[in-house]
Order: C-alpha cells, then structure tokens, then sequence
C-alpha cells in the first residue's frame, strides 16, 4: 500500500485535529471502527478499532486482515483485549470515551463501554462528521480526481441511448462505462437502509414516486426490496431522463446529475431547467465562507415559488426539504442546505447542490454539480454539458 | 405493488411464527426497522417501523415514502409519535420489547427504549436471524428463481474474457451480463464494514491476499478503502481465475463459485479443484435434516488434510474458519458450517457450500453452490459446469 506524502500528513493533520477537539470537549479517547472513518483516520479500513487518546499517539488494533505491522498496529483476537493492552502499554482508559453511537449497534457498543468502562460515553459519529466536513487539502485532490473522472462518464452518456431502451437498460450501459472509467462500485452512505446501486436514473412519471430514503428524488426502483430509481420504464418521445449516477472514482464521492431528452418537451420542462440553472448562477454569485446554509435553501426555494414552480420543486407528491448536501467519503456529509440547518459556510467544505423539479407527464428537469467552498467564494468542481441533451 | 397469494400468506405465516416465538419466550412485542427485516415481515422498505404484539395486529409505522393506506399503516413524522399511537389505541407497551440490538444504532436504540420505556430489552435481531434460517416456499421459490438467473449469468461468463483483460475488466463484464439477466445490483450482508461490490473475482497470486472481511477468501481490492476482491491483475496464461459474483436477482440471494483456467496449469490446481468437487459429493452424501453443520466443516477439512492440502484449504496466509453459511435476504444467514457451531439442519435451510483452495502462483481452485435442505437430504439449486472451464 503506497502511500504519497500529502496523504501521510493528511493523515496526520487528521488525527492532530481530532486530539485538539478532544483536548477542548475534555474527553479522553475516541474509538473508531466504522469503515470510513477508519479510512479517514489511517487511510485503511479492516477489521478491529482505531483508538486515539486526547495525548499521545494512537493505536489500530486489528483482528483482521493478518501480516500487517507498524509500530502502532497491534493484533487482537476480540475487543476485550484492548484494555489489557493499553494497561500493560500504561496508557490510562478514559474517563469520557467518544464511540460511534449513531453508527455502531448497541450491543457492540455495550461490549465496547464494558472494556473501556467510560464514565460518560460521547458521540465520535457526531465528531466526525463535524471534522470531515471540512476536507484537507488531499481529499480536496481526491474529490477533483473523481470529479474528472465523473466528468468523463457523463460525456459519455449520449452513446449509452439506443432507441427502445428502458431506463434500466440505459443505466447498465451507463454503469459500464463508470466501471470501465474507474469506480470502485461501493457507494457509501450514511443513516439506515439507504441502499442505492450505483445511482440513480429516473424517467417520466417515474420521477415523481416517493422513495423510502432521504435522497432528493425517488422512483420505485426494481421492486418492494429495491426502492428506488430506475423501474423498467420504456425511454420515449417526449420524455425527460434524469441521470444522477455516482462519482465513486475514488474513495471521495462527487455528485453530479444531468438531464437528457427524447424529443421535443413542453415548454414548462425547458422553462423549469432554466430556473434551476438560475439557482444554481445565483448561489454561485451569493455563497462564500460565512453564508449560512439555510439561506442558500430559501434562495432556491424563493426563485422557485417566484416562477410559480413550488408545487413540483424537489418532488411533487414527496418534496425533499434540502437543495444541497455536504460529500466526501459519504454521499451524504454535512453541511445540510436545508432549511433548519444552522450551518454556515466554511472553506474546504464539498457539497452538492441540486435543485430540481419534477413534471407531471413528463420526467424531471434539473441540475446538481459539486462544488468547493474557497476563501471568497465556491468553486464548481464538476463539469458537464449543463444544458438539456437531446439522446437520438 | 402487486403481490402474489402465495407471497401474502408466506408475510402472514411469517408474522405468526415471530408471534409465537414472542409468547414463547414471554415477550411483549417487537419493533423493526432495519431494511432485510421490514422487507421479510411486510414485503416492504420504508422509513419507519414495525410493530409487532405477541398478540394482535401489527403496526407499520411510516415516515416515508407518503401515499401509502391499509389498515395496519399508521403515519407519523417523528418515532415518539408511536408511544401516544399505540396508546390511543389501547395496545399496551409491551414488558419486554425486543429491539434490533445486532444492527440498530446505539443512540437510536436508545431513543427507542424511552419511547417504549420497557423494563427488559431483547434481542430481536437474533429472533429475526433464527426464524429467517428456515425459508418458506416462497421464499424458496425466490431462491430458485435468483438460482436459474445465476445460472444464466455464468453460462456466458466464458463469453466475457479476451486476451489481455485484468481482473477487472473481466468483473466489468460478468457484472453488465448480471445487469442485463436482472440483478438488482444490491448486495446485502449481515455485520459491519462487510463492503463488496456485486461479488468478487480473484486472478493468480491475488486470491491469497488477506482481506479484513469475513468472507471465504479476500484479495487485495481497487484500493485501502475497498480492500476485497480483483486489484487490476493482467489475466495471463498458466493462472487459475476464480469467479464469486452475487446471485442477486430476485431479494433473495444464492451464491455460486466457478473456476475458470488460463492455458496449461500444474498438476496441483486440478487436484486441489477435484478436491473441492469430492467434499462437495461427501457432503451431499452426509448431509440431512440432523446433521450437525459442524460436522459438515469437520468433514471438509478432513478431506483436505488427508489429501495433503489443510496448508491452502480456504486460504493460506489467513485461513477462513468456515467451508458453508445460510443465504437469503443477506448473503451471511445462519447457519454456518464452522468447528464451533452449533447449529444442526433443518428442512428449508438454504446454505452455501464453498470449499476452495489457494495454490501459491496459481491461483484458487475450488467450488460453491446453493443446496436447499429438504426432508430427507439437500438439494443443490445452483447448476453450471463445474470442472475448471478454459477461457480462451
């Protein structure tokens, strides 16, 4: 596994910034084991836990895989031996242990506080997801890196249409040319039963079917067991086909969504994609470091309602309450642009922005890119072809 | 969504045997959210839960998708809404409530457990595994209808590779033929950090790479942050290329193992590989309603021993300490053909038996197929040529 040397120091910086944090909250260790944020603290995911103490240097105690080392590997058969080792290593447990409780089950975390015996047990979710929003300067090089390679696979999509085509089809010829482009496939996301494959491609009246999960749009997906996106439906004239396919080329994930045509549409589907590139100018003209996020939700949603267009902004029978979402090792990071959020913006922040709208009739019309907060302002990370494409 | 007869009453027999299983062991209800458990109780994914009494109706408790009616689906915006429901509706809280304390988030357990303040909390994520490990018949028929889909798929797998392809491109396109023959893309699994995409394909050297998941084998992956399966290695003459893709076409999942030879290999592959087929014959002799599952794995490294082969049998550098487990909505049910469990078979068990070798320079020989357990024996539900297939 070789590793460059912006990504040691990230790796360094990382864990600097989470000691600092516990340093202040006066917690005295945080114990990680949920995939991305081992990778996020060691730039390795495995079987076993991470933990780092407010001072000193952290140790990765690992069950699985076998044959590595370094000075702060140390192998265990069960989580019950970690506190042994740390004693024996003299290294005090904490009195407040941060744990991923918005990830980790509960029995694994009452086996986990019955080895560390914490007084008080913190949330390391929340702690994360608070540093990883603000993304250093190699994560930033990863994301560009999936941008570009996202990029490429989107200027690939008009040769992926043959007439006759439905939605699922098109998405396979899709998938193949992301795999043969370089995603890794996985798609990680945060929260419960989010299981998306790949993306999402939504077609017609299938925009408009409310989905379990808290993606921005829905459709009914292959089945009861798989619900959402793609259904099977038949690529026609005078339909709008939404592709918001993941960009999974690297560990970080970028997002990015483009809108395609069959035929000519109804005025009102060019006018709606007009206003989403309007939001989408808009909130470049507006945000910089400080904008609080919220206000960038009620901008969207202001220029929406001002073109008479509320009613299928964000889903018509489902409306998702956000424009925009923080990315990164999970598809869905902080910050929220939601109305609620009390986020402001910062620079080295990624997130999405994506409105969209959804027309009866006809399919969903929209756009969605990625973007870096800066020091003055954000910077559009993915490019594509932003206006409708007409598929032939 | 349009259900079959057959699929309304398996969800009825279904929730009668957690009802039974919950008067039994004096419980007063169940609560259940995650996706593979929702899905085996009402045939749905949804944000939201179930409730279900050790007597009485059950309650779907829906935050999302909206637009959903029928007498046990009860709406709400927040989970403590159910308490006050279930009140209003003179449904007692239950004593004991068992929860899904394998899967569910600590702090969301916990949020759950004051919601329904019960005195005791169970574990319903061991209920729902043990009465999950006997399918019905229609959950059977899904099996068979993924297993002749699997089928399918690895009949043109010979039709995927030309010379000068890696592992991954081959993946690539075994995964479009997956695709096209219906998988649903989604693969799940039971416990943390288990992240694999559709399967995984192992060329040469790279089948003995430890892995940190507790799969049969491993491999190094596209990267630290997808540590499992193919890692770009150039298929070339003289290597073994062992093909475990996902038999993810229907919810319910069967797992099959082929291999396929690149040109002339030593004697040794094809010894190990008729190895694999004799364990897989022993054991369809052997195994029966009764037969401890441990046994099955005793058997098999048996064979291998006296073979001369327990150096390389299920891995070498890390050695899987299991030959077979139940498949079904997960592809890592119960039971597991391991030294310690304790486990006998049952009729309607559907498990996975996947002997395998791994020949330094080479690389792994070996099969996997799906066997149903009936009355009097098993029986295998997984059918494609199972000598060592040439690619040419």
């Amino acid at each position: 596994m070789v590793r460059t040397e912006k990504e040691i120091k990230t790796r360094s910086d990382i864990r600097q910034r989470i000691q600092e944090a516990l340093q202040q909250s006066g917690a005295g260790g945080c114990l990680l084991s949920v995939d991305v944020n081992l990778y996020y603290v060691t730039g390795r995911i495995y079987n076993g836990y991470c933990y780092i103490p407010a001072k000193g240097e952290p140790r990765c105690f690992v069950i699985r895989p076998q044959g590595w080392s370094g000075e702060q590997v140390v192998y265990i058969r069960k989580p019950e031996q970690m506190a042994e080792i740390l004693h024996s290593q003299s290294i005090p447990l904490p009195d407040t242990l941060l744990m991923e409780t918005d990830e980790l089950p509960y029995n694994a975390c009452l086996r986990l506080q019955n080895i560390y015996k914490p007084r008080v047990t913190g949330n390391a979710t929340a702690l994360l997801r608070s540093l990883r929003m603000i993304k250093t300067p190699w994560e930033i090089e990863q994301l560009r890196l999936s941008a570009r390679l996202h990029d490429k696979t989107y200027a690939e999509i008009p040769t992926c249409y043959r007439p006759g085509m439905t939605d699922l089809d098109f998405q396979c010829e899709i998938e193949q040319h992301m795999r043969r482009n370089g995603s890794i496939g996985l798609f990680r996301t945060f929260g419960a039963n989010m299981d998306i494959f790949q993306g999402s491609i939504l077609a017609g009246d299938n925009a408009g079917v409310p989905s379990p999960f808290d993606f921005a749009l829905g459709g009914e997906g292959m089945g009861a067991f798989a619900p959402i996106g793609a259904n099977g439906t038949l690529l026609k004239e005078g339909m709008l086909v939404m592709v918001d396919m993941a960009g999974n080329y690297t560990a970080y994930l970028t997002d990015m969504t483009r809108t395609f045509a069959l035929g000519k549409l109804p005025e009102i589907a060019y006018r709606a994609h007009r206003v989403s590139l309007n939001i989408q100018e808009e909130t470049e003209h507006t945000a910089r470091p400080g904008t609080p996020c919220a206000d960038l939700y009620r901008l969207a949603v202001g220029m929406a309602e001002k073109e008479g267009l509320s009613h299928c902004f964000m889903g018509t029978k489902q409306q998702a309450k956000f424009v925009g979402h923080g990315i990164g090792l999970q598809i869905n990071e902080r910050p929220v642009l939601a109305p609620r959020s009390e986020e402001t913006l910062q620079p080295g922040m990624v997130f999405a922005l994506e409105p969209k709208f959804v027309i009866p009739g006809v399919g969903a019309a929209g756009i969605e890119n990625s973007f870096l907060v800066t020091e003055n302002g954000i910077e559009k990370i993915t490019h594509a072809e932003e206006e409708i494409i007409n598929l032939k």
